[in-house]
């Protein structure tokens, strides 16, 4: 991915981050990067994540998938980071296999998708890395019947993958079940580059050397400074943006391709770098669409924000058909791919003109090669700006706290986290 | 709906307000009603948008579709207010029609749309106020020519919603379309209860006359009183917090159903206050899937966020199958539905356990009446807003410079904002 923070600087933007101070977070930027290589040699929890485009190994997900590669269907049980880093990337590219991501424990929505998808042809990916995940397995348990009510053998159709035991392991074991491992030292929103985000590319026929091979390019532009590496030169610009008021980090690839992307970049922002009362918040919006929504908040709201563009430098494209209303000739001599760079390069410069911050991520196209550089990046990007906020990048304590509230309320044993829920505070106001 | 502000107490949370303070914020909720109710009483601007369940007309509005009643799948051509609207009801409610929203001018998307449609079966609903939007007019000049080659006659398959005058109201004239009008004094963001929003509904065959009554149901409730008016009380809480330091507005539905409702009041929160460096910034969310993703950010991080929660009280289930598992024999003991409930329970007391301000806002079930509900009452919310920060609610000025700099680039006319993109700032970092 190529970088330009231009938009952020002092002389353009406020808050904005002078070329001094940037050139003084490059010592910081330098000593983080002595921290992170010593992370990856060590294969410390967490860093582990930035060795991933040497240590996963294609031909064993694909010899994994093989059985189901006919598949018309790919169904993902998983959630969170067991599924956006797959979803990202199935969404991104062309296949001729539809993939579905079981990813919210909504009944009338898992209904309405086994009742539609052909089940007799449709895979079953099923992905958690303790196997306990509770909207995970309840999903799988719904899903194992619905293939059953419909004649269908899940047991032939069902990639696993997991952690070294747990339930799912037993599972897999117990029906011979093709396995890949959830591997170590990767938290799940880092794991996009594993089987965890592959299997799913796996049965959609992508790529799945360039996608590793893009990842590792990306990996090589890892050095002590932002100004030579696109990765850090993002994780410490949104940084120094923060502590400077930009609270906010709002994401907006001008690809529909790339919506996914958004989400899975506001789960790898938010679980990694919220906490301690620190973290950027990141809004999801999507170009062009969002500059009939949100851009009025973005130019002339708070200055509490950041806007990130991702965008590709060239795409498929359609011309515009002529017409004869005259005020709408000038359309009719552009092509749609040109009217979207105009609108993003308005965009840009709209919100540059009210001196409101802004960040251009470039990828050449949307391709495996540059989808893992990007994901890549952006992972390097997030563990950079850990090692400046001085967080633990790698684990989400305040998640665990629902959970066991959620197991309590179930019955699924004693916990004082459920007995909480029952004491809340109402100021109802009923209609 | 209705609304339960005890989660944004200062009892409870912080930032949070104290019952003293909301009472004395109600002397300036009896005076913004005031004003609401004279601008509604004169069909000022905007403030007529808060007497569209009175004005809009089902009957017009099934007459005009009545043509493609029976189409297969329906492509509404629109962008921003043109869609959002009707994109929400029509993902909310099911239908045998499949509805499809051409709101972003991606031209692989577009594309991808165009050819996977029966063409012959699908009808156009083209939304633009002014007629000259650029976005809807280049797709819908695509979309035209994409029947024309599939040997379609557009013209027997397309119905217009616009203003009484301009390029799309002239082409509906010569062409004999049948065509409805964007009411006066109503911004997008605020028509999804006119034709604008009714079109989409009434082609899938949703209850208009339903939809308009849940939203004249919400409407008596607006009295001086944000204790007696679930839209004011979620109208000032929300003010109260964002002035106490919550700039986040996180809105997150438990139910796939109303993940564009999200959305919608994105734009919705989004433009009408976005100004004068005011305004609360609202992030998309979806329970349960964001547990796993944002959670940890809206427990652990900044203090400067509130959630909404948006939940029906009740919908459809379905049972979790038993397992032989026993760790996880307590999932078989419920529904999926039980499931999701106690997620939500244990999120929101998550949140208040780690005194982080939240608020419940539930309908009884997702349906056309409260899903009129719903919508008026968030409408209703926002204008109340916009009168305690002091804003012109009903403009979004920041949008316009970005339109004039495109059609610029397009050669569309002599525009200096054109101009300012070429004199961008560049700090690159090319990988």
């Amino acid at each position: 991915m190529h970088v330009d923070i231009g938009n952020a600087l002092a002389s353009v933007a406020s808050p904005g981050v002078s070329r001094e101070s940037l050139e003084r977070l490059d010592d910081q930027v330098a000593d983080a990067h002595e921290r992170i290589e010593r992370g990856m040699a060590n294969a410390d929890h967490g860093y582990e994540s930035l060795n991933l485009p040497q240590r996963t190994d294609p031909d064993e997900i694909r010899a994994a998938v093989e059985p189901v590669a006919d598949a018309e269907a790919l169904l993902t049980v998983g959630i969170g980071g067991s599924s956006l880093g797959a979803a990202t990337i199935a969404n991104a590219l062309d296949s001729d296999t539809e993939t579905v991501f079981l990813d919210n424990v909504d009944p009338e929505w898992v209904t309405a998708h086994l009742d539609r998808l052909p089940l007799e042809n449709t895979a079953i990916n099923v992905v958690s890395r303790s196997g306990t995940t509770a909207e995970t397995l309840a999903n799988f348990l719904i899903v194992r019947e619905a293939f059953e009510s419909a004649g269908v053998d899940w047991t032939e159709r069902t990639i696993v993958t997991t952690g070294e035991s747990g339930p799912l392991r037993d599972l897999a074991t117990r029906h011979d079940l093709p396995s890949l491992k959830v591997p170590d030292g990767v938290p799940g929103r880092f794991s996009a580059l594993s089987a965890v985000g592959l299997v799913a590319a796996a049965v959609c026929g992508h790529d799945l050397e360039a996608l590793l091979e893009g990842a590792a390019a990306e990996a090589e532009t890892l050095t002590g400074s932002l100004f030579e590496c696109p990765a850090y030169a993002y994780g410490a610009t949104t940084y120094a943006l923060d502590q400077r008021g930009a609270g906010t980090n709002a994401v907006m690839p001008y690809a529909e391709s790339l919506e996914t992307s958004a989400e899975w970049f506001a789960q790898l922002w938010a679980e990694s770098l919220g906490k301690d009362d620190l973290g950027q918040t990141p809004a999801r919006a999507l170009g062009v669409t969002d500059q009939h929504s949100q851009l009025q908040l973005y130019r002339a709201g708070p200055r509490d924000k950041l806007v990130t563009f991702v965008t590709p430098r060239e795409g498929p494209d359609r011309p515009i058909p002529e017409t004869d209303v005259e005020d709408l000739a000038y359309l009719g001599d552009a092509t749609l791919g040109e009217l979207l760079d105009a609108e993003f390069e308005a965009t840009e410069a709209s919100l540059a003109a009210a001196r409101r911050p802004n960040v251009r991520v470039e990828i050449e196209r949307v391709d495996e090669y540059e989808l893992g550089g990007l994901l890549y990046g952006m992972e390097a990007a997030c563990v950079l700006a850990g090692e400046l906020y001085g967080v633990n990048t790698f684990e989400q304590p305040a998640v665990e706290w629902a959970k066991k509230a959620t197991r309590g309320l179930l019955g699924g044993g004693e916990f004082e986290e459920a007995e909480a829920v029952a004491e809340k505070t109402e100021l109802r106001v009923e209609r």
